[in-house]
């Protein structure tokens, strides 16, 4: 254990070796390691970075921490999709349904709200008695009954990544290209899956606002994926406004039944149709992606996406009712409109400031400790583009307490940036980066 | 209060506001910033720096964390002399009776041994009795009555230095220029002093060891002292080689004897009247640096600086026998002889080499919680430039342990390099960095 030579190797640029990562990763699963040695440490990753080599010799050392999914029993290829997170993101809760429908297996470990971007679990959790909390082997059962789960992290799953985690947001170390890749991809590699889709978000809403970032972060990933033995393929996409108009969470669970069903908005259905074509491309399900996306489609179409996402929600608590019927599922008390104050076309939106005011609202958590208010939120009633009336309303703000509503208000009406011209169209999809084994094929 | 905003400023390079840097500290002393944090700050800071606006402030606030001496009732300016650390380097222990008996006031405050530099304070405790734990009010009544004093910082002065630094060894962060600036000045301020001399080593022996580094760190010390209306000069000297011959405690208290009467060795002796010529100019007790030195070397000539010695040593309680017959001193009872394998000319010392073999005789510590062993050490009997034969000695070894002399052995006969010419002599004292106020006087 010489943590203070690794300490100062970083700090002065130098690299670490695989070995030194490893004993670096057991000592503070060991609790060997004080905190602000690791906080030191943190910082000179995050100044001074570190290369593929590195990065993936920490992942595999996260990973390797703790216990990991077993789903070789699962015939066929195991495919899951991350995203680095985003405003009114609801893709998970239609993608993982709508794979499983088309035969793939997705094991999918998601995450909770945090700052200004929402969380799977979170929304989910809006459906009345749906359990996150499984066991591994409940995980592992659901996949091989269901072809989809939804589950939170278990606590032996890559223990190493909650120990850094946790000193990150305080030490200003989270946005570091190779402290991210590690965190992501420890978890997901720990389902055991074969294939991953990385959904790298850029622009006002994203963590990783630029696109220059975005894409280093999307090469980071794959390229690490793919060293780790996971076929990895990263889409860069536009989050310069939120995907589809609901951001909170049970506004956002009706918004994907009815994506789910069919009646999704433009944006949301093509994200899922093209990130569920990448799935059923990795999973060897579809010999190209044009195949894929006619496939993702067609179960969103036929009712068969649907008909999965009820059974998941079945198996895991969940009361149907409040699908069948979204009247059931929670609703905020009160409303009130954002009017626009002339007439236009909507040249931006300040995504981040949306999400921060659904957050401020009581849909997300500033604090781990805080509570959700699984009812309240926002619908964006115009998206980039569309033209607008003075007097007609921008958003639709669902709200309980009117403390809350009041304080977000100036954030919301600044929100929207209202122009004379119609702003040019920007493409949803902004890159796609393939791993060396999925290059030939896709 | 808002630690994660200043470390991420610092992060990206960004300056922090004097009253930032004050609520930090302030922070800090209050116990309100956990570890971890401080721990990222300080890795930032390595390495992004801080401008002298930053690193004024933030000496200014440890500075201002603490209790400092009041020595306003004394008559006259009040000097002091820092040294950043090397080898042999028994200075203080001469400097300030020499400036005392010259009519001085030097109110010094020392430190004791870490890695392979000795401390003024363990040399001292070589004599019997001799106390080095004095309060703030005894520390000022010595300064009055005697002119000098040889005193350990009290937990009282400048805490928030103590709490930086606890940490900053274990996270790498002890060579940064503002953060041994501010930890240095922060304490030296408290002396309450008008003036200081820097002594900043450079070469194999010293904590800085390339010339550059040394001028920029004494730059920053000096202007950074200015700004804090300390008057300040800095000297940059040779450390490439032990000072004198003596490295250890008791043999170091034995040489620091010879010279207070007059009968040291070269290099300690120009130092010494080098510096205190500094001291006493700064002090407005000399018209010039010239006259500055003629009166150090009269006073070590006269007796009168070991006069003062001993009264010091009286007053803090130690053994005055055993400064008047220095057989009654510690000694280890054992010695060995380090012979050159060839004849020619010592070419070159690593001094850090025989710091460390010191250290780990028992001279030193390597935690903090070692027990020095008084009456160990090395006795160069042969400096740069001296010429051998074969089987002549270089070095004496002192010694009480076997195995731990036979374990340093090896790195003692690699110490010295022999040649077969004589090297360049190269200066001891190889530039002078004077604070502005000090410029047109000297």
């Amino acid at each position: 254990m010489s943590m203070q030579e690794w300490i100062e190797r970083k700090r002065d640029g130098g690299t670490l070796a695989r070995e030194e990562i490893e004993a670096l990763v057991a000592g503070l699963v060991r609790g060997e390691i004080p905190d602000y040695q690791t906080a030191a440490f943190l910082m000179a990753v995050y100044l001074r970075g570190m290369d593929e080599a590195e990065t993936t010799a920490l992942t595999s050392a996260m990973l390797r921490s703790g216990a990991a999914l077993d789903l070789s029993a699962i015939a066929g290829a195991k495919v899951d999709k991350h995203s680095t997170g985003g405003v009114g993101d609801k893709v998970s809760l239609v993608l993982a349904p709508a794979v499983a429908a088309c035969g793939g297996s997705v094991p999918m470990i998601s995450g909770r709200s945090l700052g200004h971007s929402g969380g799977t679990l979170d929304k989910l959790e809006s459906i009345p008695g749906f359990r996150v909390g499984l066991t591994l082997d409940e995980l592992c059962a659901q996949v091989a009954d269901l072809g989809a789960v939804f589950g939170a992290a278990t606590s032996d799953l890559a223990p190493a990544d909650r120990l850094l985690y946790r000193l990150r947001d305080a030490t200003t170390t989270v946005a570091s290209v190779p402290l991210i890749t590690s965190s992501i991809l420890a978890k997901k590699a720990a389902e055991g899956i074969d294939g991953l889709v990385l959904d790298v978000k850029t622009g006002s809403g994203a963590f990783m606002a630029s696109p220059r970032a975005a894409r280093e972060l999307a090469r980071s990933l794959v390229s690490t994926a793919e060293r780790l033995g996971v076929r990895a393929v990263a889409l860069i996409t536009d989050m310069s406004q939120p995907l589809g108009a609901a951001i909170g969470n049970s506004v956002e669970v009706l918004e994907a039944i009815e994506t789910l069903r069919g009646k999704g908005p433009r944006d949301l259905v093509e994200l899922v149709t093209r990130l569920g074509a990448e799935m059923l491309l990795l999973a060897g399900l579809v010999p190209d992606l044009r195949v894929g996306r006619r496939r993702i489609a067609r179960c969103l179409a036929d009712g068969s996406a649907f008909r999965r996402f009820h059974s998941i929600v079945a198996r895991q608590g969940g009361d149907v009712a409040a699908i069948e019927n979204v009247g059931l599922l929670p609703r905020a008390d009160l409303h009130t409109l954002i009017e626009s104050p002339v007439s236009g076309y909507v040249r931006s939106i300040d995504c981040r400031a949306l999400g921060a005011a659904a957050c401020a609202l009581g849909a997300g958590r500033r604090r781990m400790e805080d509570v959700i208010d699984h009812g309240v939120g926002l619908m964006c009633m115009r998206k980039v583009g569309d033209a607008v009336e003075a007097g007609e309303p921008l958003l639709l703000v669902l709200y309980n307490d009117a403390a809350r509503c009041a304080a977000v208000r100036p954030a919301l009406e600044a929100a929207y940036v209202i122009g004379a011209e119609r702003p040019r169209a920007r493409p949803l999809v902004r890159a796609r980066l393939a791993g060396a084994t999925c290059r030939e094929r896709s």
